[in-house]
Parts: C-alpha cells; structure tokens; sequence
C-alpha cells in the first residue's frame, strides 16, 4: 500500500466533484506505475457503466493490451460497488485499497463473497478505511452541496 | 414475458459463437421495442466489462439518453454475473428473463442479494431457466470447439 495513490484516487475524487459527479476515483497500479486512473461520470455520460473503478479498468486493459490486470493493485476514494467489485475480480486484480467505507451490512457481504468466494479467479485482498478524514469531507461538501441546490 | 425476445438474446449469442467469444447475448426491451443488445466482446475488446448486458445496457441508455431504464426488460442468454446484475439493478431495469442458468449456490446468494436486498433501487425480478435446450447447446458447442482446438 503506498498512501500516494490513496491521495491520487482523492485527486480524481475531485474532479468529480468540480463536474457536479459523486466524488469518486480510482487508480490503477502495477510496478509502482500508473496504467489506469478515473473518476466518476455517470451524470455526464448518461451511463450506470461510467464508474471511476471501471473507466480505470479499462484504461489499463487498454495499457497492457489484456484484460488479465495481474500483479494490478486499484486504489479508490470510496469502497466499490458490486458492479466495479465484480469488475475488479474479473479482471484479477490483486489488491483494493479504499480510502473510506460507505458500505451496509448486505453490500458488505456482497463484496466480501465476490472477493474471496468465487474461485473462478484468484482471491482478491481488500483494505478499507485508509485516509478517512480526506475523502469523507469532500463527499460531506458534496451531499452539502446537493442539498442546498 | 415474451420468448421471441429470448430467442433474440440467444440470436445474439450466436454472433458472439461465431466471434469466438463465450456465446451470451442481451436485449433491453421497453414498451415492446427492443432499444438495446449485444453480445460478449471479451477477447475481442480485451475488455472484462465487454459483457453482452453491459453493452445492451449502454445502448438503451443512450437510447433513452438516460441512465435510468425505468420499465425495462433484459432478456439474457445466460444468467447475469455479479458485475452485470448490480449494474441491471442500478439501471432501474424492472425483470430480468434467463434462457439457462449457470450459477453455483454462492453467486445465486450475491445475484439475490443485489436484485432483493440493496434497497437504493427498486427490486428487480430475475426468472430463470427460460429457454434452457437452446441456450445449453449453443454454450456446449462453444466448449466442445475450444477443448477441440
């Protein structure tokens, strides 16, 4: 875990605030090198799809030319959904490291079994709660922000 | 339910057979128009979220120009993966038709999970095992030809 890329995802988080987007974002991770980064726009596109996790999935499928993300490690500003969960198994992730965790009780049993249960790829390890402070205030300002539109 | 759809989905899939993809299809359909498919361009795209409902999904979406598939149907050749099943809940899409099942019991459990208990979004129907001759044969013959070559 290098907390740089925790603040990077943070970076991305906000851009997605600036575009009125839940501050979301995600960076993808190999060799000590970035292959893929996002931020959420489903808004903007008009897609369900256009999540931070999976805009970075696909920019580093794009980098290595391969859907197989081994020896990949993502970094995101909020604990995925199960969508961007089961995307990150797929494609063999090794490592999630979430700045801070939104998830109830079923989504956490959610991600928890598409983690570590399904066998059909390698298990992949799951850290939450890394840089709190940081990303909770800037989703606080944003759902401020919402209300007072 | 209407099994012309369902035999659309499975149409689908064929295209996916013959592109050396794992044979799945997917149509939306909305007041009896269809304003969504596609087919699994995994290899293809190298892509782990190039399934066919995805790709159907971002199609209706811009379609309606809306994320929101509120009183939509997906027809699918096969039942739904994890990934694919948050995003059809997070679209609104009201039922999901199955041509044939292949869940074990821990991705039934995250499949019900998301369509039932994640209550941000209306409940999503999932009825299965709809067209299973067909769908199996085509699924069978894709296997048969990979452990062939």
């Amino acid at each position: 875990m290098n907390k740089e890329y925790l603040d990077l995802a943070i970076d991305y988080a906000k851009q997605a605030f600036d575009c009125n987007e839940v501050p979301i974002g995600a960076v993808i991770v190999k060799d000590n090198k970035v292959i893929g980064y996002g931020y959420n726009q489903k808004e903007k596109k008009q897609s369900v799809v256009e999540h931070a996790e999976i805009i970075a999935i696909r920019m580093a499928e794009q980098t290595l030319n391969n859907w197989r993300l081994n020896d990949c490690d993502i970094y995101v500003s909020l604990d995925p959904c199960p969508m961007c969960a089961s995307a990150i198994k797929q494609a063999r992730i090794k490592n999630v490291y979430s700045a801070v965790s939104n998830l109830d009780e079923n989504n956490l049993k959610i991600i928890t079994n598409i983690f570590t249960k399904d066998h059909t790829n390698p298990e992949v390890e799951f850290k939450t709660n890394l840089s709190v402070d940081k990303s909770k205030e800037l989703l606080n300002k944003f759902f401020e922000k919402q209300r007072n539109n």
